[in-house]
């Protein structure tokens, strides 16, 4: 039976961890904060719970990442998984933290002999728990055909996009476009709603033509009825955009630009932070 | 069997017109420059020429139009139609010609006893030829009935949308929509580039999860290797972008005035009105 670990027992890595756990896979877990509800989902399918990296990945051939941002991977990673992860072992970071921290990442594991897959998903918890994730992954083609069954207890959709960080790169690209979307879909409401048209036939005529997109399907009610329930928070949507801030270098994209400002504006509103993207409707008086 | 006019032998309205002669229709046709190749398809299959607009409406019940602009629609509309169509029939535009002017036209129609429908179509040349178009009908629920089995020969997806202006008011949501896709395919494909990530992983990565949308699977590829042939042209997209500014009033739509601007540019550049909307990535320099 191949050993794992997996690092960060959030909404979205619980719930992974168990896949595994129920896949065959002796996966020992750990997070910072011990006292999470969701740490428990995972052990009750399975995962063995560990008080310290260490004694999660000591045993591990395949070390799981979920823990946020890019410095937090790091946090976790140095010193406390490279002293202890046999080298041969591979790394895969789950986290989306922009194409140069992936890099850094898997330049500084490679001197330690340690592999490196950045491998950020889409799908969010639903898609965790379900086992229907995205993931794009980065790394050498060897250590993703060794990964691969294992992304395949987690997810439906797996796609090799190159080096390391081209997972990251993908993933970023994604965030331009369902933020694009999701502009449009806020702007094309509102003039609906001054046209005196219902949000449902927007979401019916527009939904059968060009104008078809998952994200009219299902977000665009919640967009026009104020249904604000997080799917993926407006926090998470800015971490991402400023990323593609970062990684743009001097690429002019005025569209990004501006629904980063305008998502930036939703952020500072009351609760704006935490409820979910389709809540950028605020911006227009919703 | 039902006698109808169809007025305007562009792409759209000679390939509508043969819809219908061949579905068992009497159809008189007419164009204003009688020398258009679109012409003869149409009356090869089984639609009449007439010389002017009086020969073709005065023994119609239903007259439909496909000109263009609002002031072309009026110029064929007054005095020529009303002199010649018996009180109680059908006008239908086709034409997107914006809310007002829509509203503009059924007024001074229902002062000649007229009925009329706005039913502005997507779905393109080839949506026209295979009788597959998309329909948005505004107008009094009884004038819908009464067109609806003519619609059926020309269109799969038929949605009534509500009065006179309504199905101009939805169109308009839906250019919005799509030109936010556009210019986020676009910024999306520019990044990618930059990244050096191929643009097909793009459209296929992106098109499985929450970025999936007709205009990526459709538009996406075109966007990268600069493939401009245009669906649908810029010009056109342009006109109904500037039916949005006048239709929002003082809405503030930020991302819609922004890309307003960007196809614009693109506009003015070699080439640019007559190349498709996915012609809007010269923008970002292709």
């Amino acid at each position: 039976m191949q050993t794992v670990a997996f690092l960060g027992m959030g909404v979205m890595g619980s719930a992974m961890a168990a896949n595994l756990a129920q896949g065959g896979y002796r996966v020992y877990v750990w997070n910072r904060t011990p006292q999470r509800a969701a740490i428990k989902r995972a052990t009750e399918r399975g995962a063995i719970w560990c008080d310290s990296i260490a004694a999660a990945v000591h045993k591990a051939e395949v070390v799981f990442i979920c823990v946020g941002e890019g410095a937090d991977v790091e946090q976790v990673l140095f010193p406390h998984v490279v002293d202890h992860l046999s080298a041969g072992s591979v790394v895969v970071d789950c986290s989306t933290i922009g194409v140069p921290a992936a890099q850094k990442i898997g330049a500084e594991l490679a001197s330690y002999d340690l592999d490196f897959c950045d491998a950020p998903v889409s799908g969010g918890d639903i898609g965790a728990q379900r086992g229907t994730l995205t993931f794009m992954v980065g790394g050498k083609p060897e250590t993703y055909e060794r990964i691969l069954p294992l992304l395949q207890m987690m997810g439906k959709n797996i796609f090799y996009c190159g080096a390391v960080g081209a997972g990251q790169a993908v993933k970023l690209c994604n965030q331009v476009l369902v933020s694009h979307y999701m502009m449009g879909i806020c702007e094309a409401m509102t003039l609906a709603q001054k046209l005196h048209i219902p949000p449902a036939l927007v979401v019916e005529v527009c939904g059968s033509g060009a104008a078809a997109s998952w994200a009219l399907s299902n977000l665009g009610m919640k967009v026009a009825t104020g249904d604000f329930a997080p799917g993926f928070m407006i926090k998470h949507m800015l971490k991402d955009l400023h990323l593609v801030a970062e990684a743009k270098g001097d690429l002019h994209l005025p569209g990004t630009d501006l629904v980063t400002t305008l998502f930036e504006h939703v952020y500072h509103l009351a609760e704006g932070a935490e409820q979910g993207t389709q809540a950028l409707v605020r911006f227009y008086g919703k």
